[in-house]
């Protein structure tokens, strides 16, 4: 048990589902990778430099001297019309003609993730996700007591065999599947893409088993290498619940997402919303809204895409280089995340104390599954680091663990200490 | 059944906390409300007219050009630090003395609610609340499916021979309570406040049944006629969660609100805001942040103080002048409402369309219990409109009350038509 479990005087009086609520060991890990001298891979916060802040200065002044009453009051459940019509603008680039009455208005992907497990998930209900999977959606589905089942994916993303499989085991076990969780487009941690083939399998095979598709979507517009892909919400509608998000594409500190959903869903979500937290926030709303309406976004992005695109190669270019054999790693065309998969007999949760004692974090694989798996796995990104420093940390990262493979081939195979808590390291690295 | 809920194609799919979660037939009257023609007596939107939004606009622009890298980028998920240090000044007014590192930084207080409901209930468990209680806070209560038992209140607020009972009696027959919910000051919707000496005994009677008190404060500072009281935390800080906003003393437009909580619940607060949000919104707390740093914000609250008390008057006033007899009502010392009792026959939800056809709002009673309670009841609101619409529209609603007491005396008593959904009426109201 954590110590902070064990004094704690109220004990005795929380709801079952907070039993599992104790911070992880990973928490205290990060405290120290936040340092300056580390060279942080772990960090999944967007670069938000390339923004003009001066031209979003003037842009939030005028904003509440001109419109404060409406921008500094309470806003609907749903969130801004004004601000839905916008949405509906940008969910267009990827395919997806959606009525601005079927969205709400989200604090970020997050909220909408924890409304739709609320209205749709028991206890010991089955989520579907991928293997890796978003550590952040993960522990959403811990905290309704979901049931997780993890479906394998390769470098075209889910595997739709494995998914058929596994719907049809599930089914015959009498199990409930309420929906399927994936981020299609450079994925969050593994950072590969689901093929254009395997999108209309996936969504076939969902509706004939009845299984909704939750479509997680924060990097769809930061492909580097070709136009957006179109969302598999663009052809089936009432199959799928569409999520997306401005804290990539414009900036995280207004905490402005979206989920477009069917509309019977909608309404349900618009009511849980209000119980959560009553209404999102009118200047935080107003501020995306004004920035959509007046400031060059298409461009912004083309800058953010050029940006990340360049630290994207120094990573795979220093990984080439640089790192031991036995390691691999996928190749994103996108997004801010590479899975490295480490040589027999190490591991990554084992080694992260090891890592950040010479300066280089990453986040251990074990977070991005609800099963215990991933302790050869680790992400890196490389949406943050300027490039040289990129460079840098790969560096440090390919001794350590040559020196983990000296350790495994003088004493054998690591073995990590088990503690208690789950592996989600915290806002910063999501 | 309400329509929309027959043509769902999804309902079989639901968790079954979503089972309820209808739209009220209220809500449908309140579109119907906010037309400019009609005197809304519903809303629980402060008046922020009086805010200097020049001033706020430039501080804003200054924010975003000079710290905008950290303003837009994610915050912690407990909150910004300067912020919650800042909000212990603020308590301070009212006897708090608390650590920064116990105050989680909320999405307002009604995401506090949430978190709070969702660590401590499990289907089933008792929560205790005036008679009548906050609406929003009764709507979170139900999403978690606690049972809520109701202790009645009289002008001094809380009654503690009645808490003392409900307690007991709930003991005999073997319930778990996890905790009482009670705005003490100007309370929402009766207006009433709790009583120095009742505050003791209400700590008292709760610490002896290891109860945890959750104390929503959004009012305290906008008294009209004396110091802020000493808030029930002051006291026990052990057995006391307090709840605060910045709502109704700046702008509820940022959505930032607060908890104070015993050090062990704080982090599972934080844990469970993680999963629900990831973290709020940096750019709002740093405009909150700078607003108390930089602004004569205690003046600014003076003011708010003054144009409320103006209204309450002008309310007042007129109920006293023009309320046929038979009306009761309470006379709030600060706050946003006045809760007035019909007389014997009359039902203020079955008159609540008549009324708006009258051209005058108010929020029926029913929504302010769990139990169905609350037809002879309704909340006049007296935050938003001018004092001169105020009179009008009591006016209006003197008007409609005597012709519901002349179809009484002529037809009999008023019999409601019951319908599906719960009377919720939505974020305009809260």
């Amino acid at each position: 048990m954590h110590q902070h479990t064990r004094t704690d005087p109220y004990t005795d009086r929380y709801a079952a589902r907070a039993a599992g609520m104790v911070p992880s060991e990973i928490r205290a890990l990060f405290a120290v990778a936040s340092r300056p001298e580390v060279v942080s891979l772990a960090g999944g916060m967007p670069n938000i430099t390339a923004l003009p802040l001066d031209v979003v200065g003037d842009m939030l002044g005028e904003l509440t001297r001109r419109r404060g009453t409406e921008a500094l009051q309470y806003a609907s459940a749903q969130g801004d019309p004004e601000l839905r019509a916008r949405i509906c603008e940008v969910m267009a680039l990827e395919g997806v003609h959606g009525s601005p009455d079927d969205v709400i208005v989200t604090v970020g992907s997050q909220q909408a993730l924890d409304m739709i497990t609320r209205i749709f998930i028991d206890p010991g209900d089955v989520v579907l996700a991928e293997a890796p999977s978003y550590v952040g959606a993960l522990g959403t589905f811990a905290m309704y007591q979901a049931d997780v089942v993890h479906v394998p994916l390769d470098e075209d993303g889910l595997i739709p065999a494995a998914l058929r499989e596994t719907l049809e085991r599930l089914r015959k076990e009498g199990r409930r599947v309420k929906f399927l969780y994936t981020v299609p487009n450079f994925q969050n941690p593994a950072g590969v893409t689901l093929s254009e083939t395997r999108r209309a399998e996936i969504l076939a095979i969902c509706a004939a088993h009845q299984v909704l598709v939750v479509e997680d979507n924060p990097y769809g517009l930061l492909g580097f290498d070709r136009e957006p892909m179109r969302a598999l919400r663009a052809d089936d509608p009432d199959n799928v619940i569409y999520l997306g998000s401005f804290s990539k594409t414009f900036a995280p500190g207004f905490r402005v997402g979206w989920a477009l959903a069917p509309h019977a869903i909608r309404a349900k979500l618009v009511l849980a919303a209000e119980s959560a937290i009553l209404c999102h926030s009118s200047f935080t709303q107003f501020a995306v809204r004004e920035y959509l309406a007046t400031q060059p976004w298409q461009q912004q992005i083309k800058s953010f895409r050029v940006m990340y695109a360049e630290r994207r190669d120094a990573m795979l270019e220093s990984l080439e280089a640089l790192m031991p054999d036995g390691c691999t790693w996928t190749r994103p065309g996108g997004g801010f995340f590479v899975w490295l998969t480490l040589p027999e007999g190490l591991d990554s949760k084992a080694m992260a104390p090891r890592a950040i004692a010479e300066r280089v974090a990453y986040v251990p694989g074990t977070g991005f599954y609800a099963d215990g798996q991933g302790r050869r796995h680790m992400r890196l990104s490389y949406c943050y680091p300027e490039p040289d420093r990129i460079r840098e940390g790969v560096r440090r990262l390919a001794g350590v663990i040559e020196r983990e493979l000296q350790m495994r081939d003088t004493f054998g195979t690591a073995r990590a200490r088990e503690r208690g808590g789950v592996d989600t390291p915290g806002p910063e690295t999501c």
